[in-house]
């Protein structure tokens, strides 16, 4: 149970500590942050407020550990790092638990996220030693008027200080898919988590304290963004942010320094269907893609794009499986839970009156109680309705009708996302034209947008992102280049 | 025009002389071997029938001249080469004379391969640039156990002497795709070039010449396979033989010493086409697939596998599509030309022969004259025939139709050959997993089988060969790897 | 001769014109900015000042440009970019000219910076011919759980609209070192030249019209940084920002949105030189190291450190050599020339007179006339002096004696910058554990910091900058990453 | 203890048995081979003798089993491989014990080969899932004249039965990686291992078996090579061959049919040592390199070529190192034990007693008792003496003294061997350009020859061997490439 057995330490009076110098403390704030259960949209867990100093007091730490853990052999800093991943799948179901309560997960998709989680830790462990242990070899006689007389080893090396911010709906997975890049490469790593989501961070950071990383290489901070928000991402201690999440992401970026930036923000994942394609594939699909974990994914199904000819034999066969999804508390591990807060319900709720108001067909009736929204599948959606541009978040899912593949690709292009999108489509040419033509990050043929596997490059184009994500990815964008040239009195050749 | 101006120097008494240690000299055998024009089928040309001793003359001289060529920038081999492509292209015309003179390569694409042929040696050059001006750098702390102290630098670096060995139909082209890649890689090359096309080959080599190459870095040697084949694949000097051609790969294989080998032999590429497919693209692409050069092509269609059901419309559009093929001497352009020797359209004959005494339906009359033999396409070929298996290398096509996709897979597996095969259908998934399915080094899919573009990889599975090609591939077989450790007296992690 | 002959076009009635929408044109403001000749401290050009309404019509143009480039093939770009450093290289001497005029470059240098540059721009064509020819296939069957039923293509593709903002010291090379990589890459390109150099950017820009690259692709506009400087670089239609320069790296980094930056700013590269050095190298390096191009080289040797017990002859070799350079105009290929500007000569004074009553022992006379300031040695430099840390930018070297290769590596270390740093010691375990500590983006052994090779890698650690140059990483940079996914609808094996 | 609990079941009246469809086997032939202790020199093990038949059917239950095994998720396959590593190093002591008993190789040597051996196996599980995971995406427009619409997909795929034939003196390393390499890559592996060591392979196959692979996909059979020797090495169910040995390799390769070899043979690994060499870094390096297993490496140090002005000195403190050297039998941990064979010892004798007619100075008496030699110095050998060229194999090393480095680096260079050779200096420039000049796969500086760590690129040049190995380069030799051409009606370009 969370909060309990090995994790009895990570508490205190009811309290979750922050974790820094290898330590669970209590912030010298003495406040702390609530976190509500979306569910019964009631205080479930308390973390605490820390305060500036306290940031401050980290990122020192943090650069000193940092400094050590760059003198660490790649293998043994592989080994800890596969020794968090067994503590982490050991413990997946306290932790799960924490996904239950504070996001609404359904308990086993909750199982799931950390499971993965640690194969994810073990995968990029591996993949580090093989990136951060080849470097090149460079000779000056390639370029014109050169003799080979300049030998230039180049290396990847850590880029120091690595700030994570992972978002509420993967509080352990975008957590981890960040610290254990940073690790391997040899950075420290400092971990501001969602609010929701927090609880779930802290028992998951546990799991590294417990595999016995240094001191102060690992840090997780709490609190109100209003105090240590801009603190945190314009710190001069911080040589590197990689966040997930929404448009915050873009205020972020302009006020950095000049560190490298990995950034994956919202999206509008349109999924454009041919005539020609299996339509029952292509139901399932958006089914799965739309209204998984309600919706609240980045690379969820966010408009459809269907033919006329094929729209209505869609609409139907989607509409049938909607109707057998399970509505409910995600402890009963029902496929559609409340959303993560009201706020978020709010939103999504004024999309759909939107919509209603200018004429969108409603598949199913509107129906909300407290976080909770019934699935719902929005036929005739227009581009003059919010819906077609923004990100519900939410299980509500827009149809626009399209009568030619080149409308699909245009409303595809003309957002401001290009996250991921799909295309549903039997024909080899059109499947990769297609995919070709849309502006966005990832094309998926006949599948829905999805992150993984882990080890696929994922980026966001456009306000989606920047920068490229997926194991080996995040592994090289959190290195810098260093080179050594040696200089020799003469030209030397390798003979062999 | 070939052997006057700049080549006039090549030609001595009517005989072309033989390339070594920079210069063109007369065989001390007094000997010569008769080039016969496969058109007129009277004798073209004269080349010198080199010995023994001769060729340990080259073998010596190569050797020595690689030592010295190994210690030239990368760079200044690369402009050797770009000069030897603008000379080859300027003097196109000679070199396709000899084309078609010696092979009845109809004359533009005889212009073709010249062409081509300094397009691919511009571009070996700028690949090898940055292929062997790049070497790794490795770290001993990615293995357990092992602290950073040492540091792993790696090279590749020449293998020494290049045998060279191209096949008649494509002398100048696939004799520089060897050329090439050996010399940007830093070795001296001997070629050995087919008999029929080695005068083409010899003007080619001229090119080089004049381009300004070392003495001795470069030879060519003509002469009798008897006496000099298996004096040159078995000799110490040698490092490594790229050959292109038939059986004879295998026997060389099995003979050569501890060498890297790079063979590219027969081929029985299948095409299999589907019910959904396109059908003109089919039809269009069997007719050029199996008939251009007259059949005379590694990668030509060489068995049509077709579903039964659109077997007849196939068949009836690509026969409307050979009644408009030319006929006649390669000078005029003709579609189908003279095939290379009077042995080899016997032995078309023989499998055609064959074919008719078990059955097969005859979809034009089978015509020859002389080594010209008229465009055929056998229908309804069962596996008994000799044809299904063999290869004809004559402008001979046999179609065998199959009423299961697995059927034709299985009986492109069957095949001792491997070369490419290709699939036409417009299925993504179908196009994707038959591809997988089909043991050929290269599946093309919605196209004929095809060597090209050359920086595409390009290898024989089975008795197709060993090794791949396409330009970075070549270089980096005709390259060896060399490592330098750097041993440090304790740990050192390299910091920024 | 500068603004002749096929320069002609270039401007008009004395103002040299901006190049937008492939014409040279006259800026509405009806103003313009001129460009004092450094050696004669008079107006030797004017440029226009160009409105931010013209920098709005540049980048639309750019990005309709740039949409129809991204679509031609990699071959073509790679032949408009040879033609563009054939044109180059050809009409070297009055771009020369202009480099002479307006920073007072000496002449031989100049000329040797166009053809330099020339050739950089062939090298990153084929290079990026091969970066952006080449993709990943990845396979979903590697991370646990998964089957084979996912291939992911990934490939390399342009950002769009790259702004390139080169310094004064190399206007030309340091243009083409961003524009090549750009437009090879699929980018239009928007270039902001600097105020001194910025005629010979207009001339080198025409060399690319004259090429004949497609309408809008290329811009450049000259102008008042208060005008169109933050105007250009917040600019929402810029994709990617290259800049080289000072400080002003960091103000853009801060404010520049969501995009890729690549920043070389400032640096004070250090010269460690260990007891074992080879003397006279060490003398020669540092003359080379620290005077060439009087000091204003970003990569300049910027801070002897030295052992103690071999500085006294360090020192007298290095007077002995700087006695041999020659002082004035750079149209007398004088070593010395003047700097860039007063206020640049005025900077250098003060860090020389706050040595100077800090007490710091001066080799030579201290010597000025306008702008041209006399070679000077600074020995005995200690930690409380300004040019201990400042970068003069100048012919004015400060020598500090260590008594420990450590101390030598903490002052480096304790820098704010890390661009490059140089070692000299005879011993290997040295060379390479003292490169290792070194925080800098590159370390030389033997020699004195360089940027190129130019396809080596170059970067800044630190406030020195961000990324990594060098050919390859340019162009690298200059792309983002985009994959399609094909889902089969059942797991498949490639087999051979 | 060897032969009892799990492995008891591979061992069936006093004889082991040969491992074939899964299961521990008596051979048809009801012979077996005795294997000699070294120590006692009297029999030890006995092991089946297998017959031709049986190696036949063993190679088609390989080639079936293949088929399905290239079928199998690479992270499957990973994951038995973890498991067959987990295992090795469980019951490293019994298979540790063999190695005592049939290879003399000192006790806890043997303990660490078989730990070393589970370490490389999990290394290679990692790097096969990246290496095979990851293909090429190739576009076909970066060569001239082609547009954008062929993508080819290139894979690497397995080559089907590799047949590991590894040396005696590591019987459990060598095989393994081999073994490893060949599994993760989808091949199936068929182990001949050396009478000595045979038991040590059996039980190390037993692992791999309890790890649960699937049917005939591993096999190990032992035999008189008289019988099928040849027979396996000619076998047309052959694919690859890896062989670590001696000469045998080069008879091997002259008659192996057209597959990939990868062959580590002899070698005659120098050590030039240097006026300026750190000399007791030299001493512990030629007593570690040359003595170690008693020199029954084929990277030990087999000749020391060293600076006339140093060889004294060198030779004292060789010889002060070598008489603390422990002699007796591999139980006791000795340093010094038994040669393999009497036959081998007769062989070191025979070196020794030539360089003793010859007039080399002895700097230990030498002393032989059974297969037993005392450990021994010879200085002032010429290049007349056999012991300057050849390979004992045994605790004999010889010394010759040079006059210059050239010198040392031409005799280094005359051999017919290239393994690997060290150079001992503390200078940067001599360090490197020596290297550059020894002809030899790996050149160390300062440390004497070592295979590993097992990452780095391992490779013999000349009569050393053919193809690179270390695991990166194993796994890819052991796999060829497969391509698939997309052929698009259009040319299409990736947009973002």
């Amino acid at each position: 149970m969370a909060g309990t057995g090995v994790f009895a330490e990570i508490i205190d009076e009811e309290v979750y500590n922050y974790y820094a110098d290898g330590e669970w403390k209590k912030s010298a704030s003495g406040k702390f942050v609530s976190i509500i259960n979306p569910t019964t949209r009631t205080p479930q867990y308390k973390v605490q407020a820390c305060t500036q100093e306290e940031v401050n007091k980290v990122m020192d730490a943090a650069k000193a550990a940092q400094k050590l853990w760059a003198r660490t052999p790649l293998w043994k800093r592989a080994e800890l790092l596969h020794k968090a991943a067994a503590i982490l799948k050991e413990h997946k179901n306290p932790i799960a638990e924490c996904l239950v309560k504070e996001i609404a997960k359904p308990a086993k998709d909750a199982v799931t996220e950390v499971v993965r989680s640690g194969d994810l830790v073990s995968y990029t462990a591996e993949d580090g030693v093989r990136i951060l242990g080849e470097g090149k070899l460079l000779v000056s006689d390639s370029f014109p008027g050169n003799e080979r007389s300049k030998y230039c080893l180049s290396s990847k090396i850590p880029l120091g200080v690595v700030l994570a911010i992972p978002p509420f709906n993967y509080p352990v997975n975008l957590a981890v898919s960040k610290i254990a890049p940073a690790l391997i490469a040899g950075n420290a790593l400092v971990l501001k988590p969602p609010t929701q989501g927090a609880v779930a961070a802290l028992h998951m950071i546990h799991c590294f304290h417990l595999a016995g990383f240094p001191k102060g290489l690992i840090s997780c901070v709490t609190g109100k963004g209003s105090e240590i928000g801009d603190f945190l991402t314009m710190h001069p201690g911080v040589n590197c942010i990689s966040f997930t999440g929404g448009d915050t992401g873009i205020v972020i970026s302009k006020k950095a320094g000049m560190i490298p930036l990995q950034m994956e923000l919202g999206g509008k994942d349109a999924c454009i269907v041919l005539e020609d394609a299996d339509l029952d594939l292509v139901a399932a699909n958006i089914v799965k893609g739309g209204y998984s974990y309600s919706g609240q994914r980045c690379t969820a199904v966010k408009v459809v794009l269907i033919m006329e000819s094929v729209a209505d034999a869609v609409v139907e066969k989607v509409k049938a499986k909607m109707a057998k999804l399970t509505i409910g508390p995600p402890e009963e591990n029902c496929d559609i839970t409340p959303v993560v807060s009201e706020s978020s319900a709010n939103f999504v709720e004024g999309l759909v009156m939107d919509a209603k108001q200018k004429g969108a067909t409603f598949c199913q009736e509107y129906r909300r109680e407290g976080n909770l929204i019934w699935p719902l599948l929005l036929d005739q959606v227009r581009p003059d309705m919010r819906i077609a541009w923004e990100e519900p978040f939410g299980p509500v899912l827009p149809v626009i009708r399209i009568s030619s593949v080149e409308e699909g690709i245009h409303h595809c292009n003309a957002s401001n996302f290009g996250l991921q999108g799909c295309v549903f489509t039997r024909d080899i040419n059109k499947a990769i034209m297609i995919s070709d033509a849309m502006e966005t990050g990832t094309v998926q043929i006949n599948s829905a947008p999805a992150r993984g596997p882990d080890h696929f490059p994922f980026q966001g184009l456009k306000d989606s992102g920047i920068g490229s994500q997926g194991i080996t990815n995040s592994i090289n964008m959190m290195t810098k280049i260093k080179s050594t040239v040696i200089n020799l009195p003469s030209p030397s050749y390798t003979m062999g």
